[in-house]
């Protein structure tokens, strides 16, 4: 726990000391502890005997699934088949060394399985227990199952995605799933906050479906100020124009000027300045309204030169812009690499995986790969004999798991 | 700071007793400062003399803009003109008494006000800075000006929206905004966890790329490893069939089967048990390869009953399922109701504003609006009092802010 110093040839990482039991499968509870794992807390991915369904999915090499790899990096493995007594015993005495548990099973689960909040704070006082879940642990829809889709349906959030011609459209990652994971390592982390100064356990939850309505932004507030839906409005903006992708010599451009003042910048930068003086472009209103025309003007101006070009210029000028890029583009652009949001990682016996990097930057201590994602029950045999298993008991406890199986 | 003891009519909140000063405005600095407000922290928001230019956006009622009211509720406000040196020296004494600067300007701003990293951790040691930039801190672009439209088009964030018709689309919500400043939340409580532990300040950063880069899930590993690029699909699974919009009696309801069990408890649910032996639908790589074929015998079976009933029917079956709600119905349903994720907050002077819920529920100590968003300024004067400035030196810093706006 937190008194476990740090290695001397580097600083203490946040979260280093912080001992989580992961019970989570799949995705929005995986980026969770992913999360918690790369700011340092000790993750002990609980598998059942089959193993996290992740690591049969998605493409891969020398057997190993790269999105399990990715979502599992800096986790232990513990292949334990909770569906036997002797699995939960040895579950029960992993949670009493633990700081937080996280699942994310359907509401009640937890309970049905002996470990309601009582239960927990008894094992280990001070524990942070944490859920992810569907649609909220109570409530009419509690029990329903859930999927990403339907949160993005159910939540207004597709309302707001594609244009008049597509209908409401789902944003193509699983958006919900990640949100929550990650509003879910949030909660989990302000919660060792109080503890710290309290002592005090919690228990924190979020749902797909409540964390994507939380990113409703100003659709939200001026639907609940004036009643009027918001319309989907593909890559225009509602409320500001010029926006959107343009037209140069090669190729499609985005350019995204917030204000009047950005709008001038743009003006200035493409030759246009004599617009400035033009009735109909004379604010943003009248843009809007006039969306297609100046449009046009500023693809005239645009077709002489190339992409780079003009995003050289236009942001040098100050005014945003880039290339729509595909992955193949964003995964070799020169910033992206700098960041370093593509990393290769060593994983023993399966070669060299390539994923993605840390989004939150530490200047003081830095988020790193410590451990590749582990092989199925790689670390079983550690971690109950660090709760007191001889090895005939892991023997027997691994030979219970192979016939239920 | 933290020893200040919590109200003794309620429990002890996440980030009580923390102190953020938080000189960002508009939209990703401020949904990270939100979440540090909302887990109980006191963030002094520093305004210049005409406000945080979302006062002046979005629609709202009694002089009120409702964007802003949800943005910045739990919220104290400053009214300071950086560019005066009595302001910055305002400044510089209310960052001695915080835990957590955040800033959202462009990188290297924060040094030219003479606020680098040395010179804060003198004034306050062990300080947490946090910012939020465009595309990283250092490298090439780093002093791009930055737009959500641009984050979601550089990053291939949208190339994985949208379908074969429409190319890449935008997801609807400004989302590369909404996941920096999480990740800001995120990182900034993570390192106050390592403060607990060291007494050390930290550096963290985030960008609106890197935040929308991380969350590439099964899309990224899959290219990773392939080299192949993703098809955007719409409303459909790349993957996985059936899966998407199809049409009850009264309109389009969401399905989504996410494995060969799940399928087998649809097909019986819709009493389409027969098409197990189906050879066309025998697994799902032969469904995906039939689409069209498979979703035509589902809206086949669908269009007898209202989509209230088979929303009924299949999810008392197992399978996830939904209607696709506008922000009105999403804002009115039941579970949404049940989980308070819309709520009225009494703002003296502006009425009662309606807005956005808390995504992250604890038991032990729930988030609450301890404060409405405060008008411009108002707590100016008591900040400044408890910093030492007397009346006439008040009056005259608010003076000055007048000649300067």
């Amino acid at each position: 726990m937190l008194s476990s110093p740090a290695p001397a040839n580097r600083p203490r990482q946040q979260l280093e000391g912080i001992r989580v039991v992961d019970l989570t499968r799949i995705l929005a509870g995986p980026f969770c502890t992913l999360h918690l794992a790369d700011l340092g807390a000790e993750v002990i991915k609980i598998e059942p005997p089959e193993g996290d369904p992740i690591r049969a999915q998605g493409h891969g090499h020398a057997g190993l699934s790269w999105y399990f790899a990715a979502f599992n990096r800096n986790k232990r493995s513990v292949r334990l088949d909770l569906r036997s007594p002797g699995g939960m015993a040895a579950l029960r005495k992993l949670i009493a060394t633990a700081d937080v548990v996280v699942d994310n099973f359907r509401p009640d689960v937890m309970e049905h399985m002996g470990l309601d909040w009582t239960t927990l704070q008894t094992l280990s006082p001070g524990l942070i227990h944490t859920s992810i879940n569907g649609f909220g642990e109570t409530g009419p829809y509690a029990q329903r199952p859930s999927f990403d889709f339907i949160a993005q349906a159910m939540s207004g959030f597709m309302s707001l995605n594609g244009n008049a011609q597509t209908g409401p459209l789902r944003t193509g990652v699983p958006i919900s799933d990640l949100v929550a994971g990650t509003y879910a390592a949030l909660g989990t982390v302000a919660a060792l906050v109080r503890r710290g100064q309290t002592g005090e356990g919690e228990r924190v939850s979020t749902s797909l479906v409540d964390g994507l309505m939380s990113m409703g932004a100003f659709f939200a507030s001026n639907f609940l100020a004036t009643g009027e839906l918001p319309q989907a409005n593909g890559n225009d903006h509602g409320l500001v124009a010029p926006y959107g992708l343009f037209s140069a010599a090669d190729g499609e451009i985005a350019i995204a000027p917030s204000n009047d003042g950005v709008y001038f910048k743009l003006l200035k930068a493409l030759n246009l300045s004599h617009l400035k003086d033009d009735a109909r472009f004379a604010s943003n209103a009248l843009r809007v309204q006039h969306r297609a025309e100046i449009n046009a003007q500023i693809n005239d101006a645009l077709r002489s030169h190339s992409r780079a070009h003009w995003i050289d210029v236009l942001n040098a000028a100050g005014v945003p812009a880039g290339t729509v890029q595909t992955l193949a583009g964003a995964y070799a652009d020169p910033q992206v690499h700098h960041q370093q949001m593509v990393m290769d990682v060593e994983h023993p016996g399966h070669g060299t995986v390539k994923m993605l990097g840390f989004p939150i930057k530490f200047t003081q201590s830095p988020c790193e790969v410590r451990l590749p994602a582990p092989d199925l029950g790689a670390d079983t045999q550690a971690v109950l004999r660090e709760l007191g298993y001889d090895d005939e008991q892991i023997r027997q406890l691994n030979t219970s798991q192979e016939t239920t199986s």
